[in-house]
């Protein structure tokens, strides 16, 4: 596959022009008789207020509430672009809201903040949460997500998710269950080095780590994060105590050194031949920078990579998280599920990992389009 | 017409059980192929929004937020039924929404918010108002709803309308334009009082002044309101400025005496058949509190009045605010008016009695299925 078949920014931009917004508000109610309005608005509607008023919880039974998420964002880490505050965030909130209906017949609605400030974040969606069965957090900037996400899931009854850590943790972790069979490695021997410390590198760990894999090194801008590293602090002094127990330091070329995966989930071009080279034979590379890859796969492959993941739909493997937050909060919706927990973010990892019969380098992660996909994720979320 | 011919309480319930919400999200776009995929959402839709950073004006071009509206409340004043709070608030603010989309292609949002405080609701609003093109607020309880209504267009450059204040007023004005055409009494001559002070009665009573009624009277709990009554303070102290020129005291069956005109915003019961006998001849009568009005249309007639008018949809002249919003909000939407002044509200009432073409006593208020109704009140907001 050519690295470039389309000029999709330009068929975005146009595509966008053309539809005005990318979802739509639809009545499932008639109004067009006098009764049709009594009965879908005053007076009959207050009959349905008075009786949640006393029955809250048949708020699931009365009203969009149990279909419904709201899909949050600051826009301060929009896709790979960085901090472009709410407008810009907007069209891929769209985008995601109409993947939710596509996929899994969630009706989510996109909410862009006009704050960046993680009190206020917190308030304005604790706010508007009586609206929703849901809240899927995305593209804000680490380190603040991780304190609004905790937050928030301690603070509501409904699920929080923070789909830019644990839908990418989730499909990472059910691409590298298959991967290990491909090459015949035991998933929880692997040696990982993940590249990149911020929202979806500290949950890639998190979820490996809790899968059973015990060696990870994860490396940030400043080498291998190990404890006692000076100037160590906040959410990485916390992954150091979990991850390199060998306190190895040193940058990426030192530790990568007979690592049988490689995540990266930085930025453009920080995977070179030479870092691929020096892994362990049968090396498994997840590039998964957007839309520029730390590595481009005919490069890792050139280098030895026996398998490669990146987040792009024009290359084999592709870590798409729509594999995952569709299923999940059809689940979570489905069964009144408070919180997403790790149990079930691992049980959905595993899940998507069953959907590929017969693993293969080309075909680790399942494409998006599975049949049955979103039934599958969605059985495991309980 | 019979009181009660149609149990729509049970009806209501009935069917909002059935349709467990009653909107939904409807993708615009195709999600079926990759390229589909690519150009709705990533990568292309990141071109959009590095497009959108430099040019955030054109969200009205290639997002939804140009035809979309939050309908906001904090549920402390849902319909006649008082402070229920958000959830139960849930099923009007759907219906409003439907009522947005079936009427006039916006697409409406419901927000119910877990706070009750204007600083806070206030806060909120602000949080999320990027992602539309315009607030419609909805029973939220005077007097806290001037505040946060007069804050919000101040601090906000997209529209913001509490539709129980200015819905209902314009409606009101409306119907009144043509019941003094029905009892050939000048339209500026009339004198009116106005039973109630709340977020409606102070509505009404501006806009009426707006649109060169001079002589009107405002009561409430204490009777009629004046300059120096006892006690009186803030928005009431305001009102009594524009009213009541004559400074009269005391209570409604004072007060009415030779009124032509009574507007009802208060609760059930509250015009006695001795109040309107007291009224000048030709006494036109809107009883609005819903569902059951401050005197039954049969009553009031038998009473003498020439018209009656309830926000009844089972009674002629049905003071219904629907007849207002979506036409206000499609024009505001469409002409990107970042406010909707009082001479657009007084342009919208005109035009809305203007669709009735010849007023009769049972005929002042155009019924809400009038053709073409929502583009002649949106074609006055500009």
């Amino acid at each position: 596959m050519s690295a470039k078949k389309k000029d999709y920014n330009k068929l975005a931009l146009a595509l966008h022009k053309k539809l005005k917004g990318k979802i739509a508000i639809a009545p499932k109610g008639p109004l067009k008789t006098r009764d049709d309005w009594s009965t879908m608005y005053s007076p009959g509607v207050g009959a349905v207020s008075t009786h949640l008023a006393k029955h809250p919880k048949d708020a699931r039974e009365y009203t969009w509430k149990r279909n419904t998420v709201a899909v949050v964002s600051d826009g301060s880490a929009i896709l790979g672009l960085g901090n472009l505050g709410a407008v810009p965030a907007l069209p891929v909130m769209e985008g995601k809201c109409a993947i939710f209906k596509a996929m899994a017949d969630v009706d989510a609605v996109p909410i862009v903040l006009d704050t960046q400030e993680p009190e206020a974040i917190i308030a304005a969606v604790k706010a508007i949460a009586p609206t929703f069965g849901g809240i899927n957090l995305e593209d804000i900037a680490a380190p603040k997500c991780f304190e609004i996400e905790e937050r928030l899931k301690a603070e509501l009854s409904i699920p929080v998710m923070h789909d830019d850590q644990h839908g990418t943790a989730i499909v990472v972790t059910a691409g590298l269950i298959n991967a290990a069979k491909v090459v015949g490695k035991k998933f929880e021997k692997l040696r990982v080095v993940v590249i990149g410390a911020g929202a979806a590198g500290r949950a890639v760990t998190l979820l490996l780590r809790q899968a059973g894999i015990a060696e990870i090194i994860v490396t940030d801008s400043q080498g291998a994060i190990y404890t006692g590293r000076p100037g160590l602090s906040g959410y990485k002094k916390d992954l150091a105590l979990i991850t390199n127990a060998n306190h190895l330091s040193g940058d990426v070329m030192q530790v990568i050194e007979g690592a049988d995966v490689v995540v990266g989930v930085s930025g453009p071009g920080t995977i070179a031949s030479a870092h691929i080279a020096r892994m362990a034979p049968h090396a498994i590379v997840f590039a998964l920078a957007n839309p520029i890859p730390e590595i481009m796969p005919e490069d890792a492959k050139r280098a030895g990579a026996a398998i490669v993941a990146t987040g792009r739909s024009d290359y084999a493997n592709q870590v798409n998280n729509s594999l995952a937050f569709p299923g999940i909060f059809r689940g979570a919706l489905d069964r009144g599920v408070r919180a997403i927990t790790d149990e079930m973010k691992l049980a959905a990892a595993k899940k998507i990992a069953s959907l590929v019969k017969k693993p293969t380098a080309e075909m680790i992660i399942p494409p998006v389009m599975t049949p049955g996909l979103v039934k599958a994720v969605a059985s495991v979320i309980k």
